[in-house]
């Protein structure tokens, strides 16, 4: 049984609102597991790079996959570390300065260091899970990748060695003197939704959406069918 | 008149799938002018960082703010090279393999030299841009920042001294020979979108939302939203 919070060193420390800081698993996992996308920051030659991909979480390894062919990929082969983030932006808070404008999140920074998964059968359990974190049961639908595919395509995991969560939910508040200001003030919500889904013009007939996949329905928040999604493939206890 | 078209060097050129590659300022400033949410990578004594925050843009030069107490903003003060990522998620793409499992983005990576803004008036301006930019019209309803309020907050500007966007928009597509396979495929569209606003308790008799802040719609496209908020401050031409 490992740890249920993160060390807290000096590389993970939320050093700006250290209260909104959170080191305990629970959160940060939950964070992470609402997301497909991270950004990925990386150095190379003294240059920082920060590169989009999906990712997905097992126990406290990060992953994602590129192209064998990619500079991201490429500079990973030795270990290099990364902080991994993951952001959900949730609402826009206008207020009767500018000082009190602000921004409702959920955002992760997970630090290690990040290697390709060189063992064969390795790489294939982690593409296989790599689609079913996202589409449950999806991989046994599929063909199995070939030879040429799996060499196209490398892994890349990353322990966390130390993570830390930052989550801002306050409503619209501004200095008692300022609310006789005459300005427009809300709370503006962003929710990222699956929009109408355009079914391939040559799906096989009598082909529906499988019920594994029933968390996915338009207009659906997508930050919840992450989360329902990867419980249905590692289960809650993960 | 400066160039229609960034410099390609070995930083920014587009190495997986080249294809993808785009250098014509159009199209990076399109996908800039987007998003409010970048995320950047810095480096601190060999650790990369990559931390989300609201950024804008003024020609060639991104800007964003944070806490002057912030670890971001206190080692940005000299001068550092930095690389300033936005990504728009626009679809997730089911096919009959893995290998042709995908994602739809637009995404740029812009390169620079991060560095605090000290001249007092071209703060103050930066600080005008970062709410008018988002919220036309807004600071003139505003009360002015006071002393206190300029100290704690810290403005920083990069010029973009290289950029690439990167934009992948195709349909389902499988090998011809997986077409049989009957697995449910499609395109699932992802939107970020305005919820329902939730006005300030407090808000003033009478005060309604102002006539520039119309691209604010419940249920409206946030990246459609941003745009269109970018032409009213800024102008079709910048």
């Amino acid at each position: 049984m490992s740890s249920p919070d993160f060390e807290i060193t000096p590389r993970n420390k939320v050093v700006r609102r250290p209260h909104r800081g959170k080191y305990d698993k629970a959160t940060v996992y939950d964070i992470l597991d609402a997301a497909m996308l991270c950004h990925i920051a990386y150095v190379i030659d003294g240059q920082p790079y920060c590169t989009p991909t999906a990712f997905w979480r097992e126990g406290d390894t990060l992953y994602w996959h590129g192209s064998s062919a990619s500079r991201m990929l490429r500079n990973h082969i030795t270990g290099i570390p990364v902080c991994v983030t993951a952001t959900h932006m949730d609402s826009i808070l206008l207020a009767r300065c500018g000082f009190n404008h602000s921004i409702n999140y959920r955002s992760v920074m997970a630090y290690g260091t990040a290697k390709l998964i060189d063992d064969p059968q390795e790489k294939i359990e982690a593409m296989n899970n790599f689609i079913d974190r996202f589409f449950p049961g999806r991989t046994k639908l599929l063909r199995e990748a070939t030879e040429k595919e799996l060499k196209a395509t490398s892994f890349v995991m990353m322990e966390m060695e130390q993570a830390s969560g930052k989550i801002r939910n306050e409503r619209v508040h501004d200095d008692e003197e300022d609310y006789a200001i005459p300005a427009w003030t809300a709370e503006l919500p962003l929710h990222t939704v699956l929009g109408p889904f355009a079914e391939c013009p040559r799906q096989s007939p009598g082909v529906v959406q499988p019920a594994e996949m029933s968390a996915y329905q338009e207009g659906r928040r997508f930050d919840e069918v992450m989360r329902e999604t990867y419980r249905q493939h590692y289960g809650a206890a993960e």
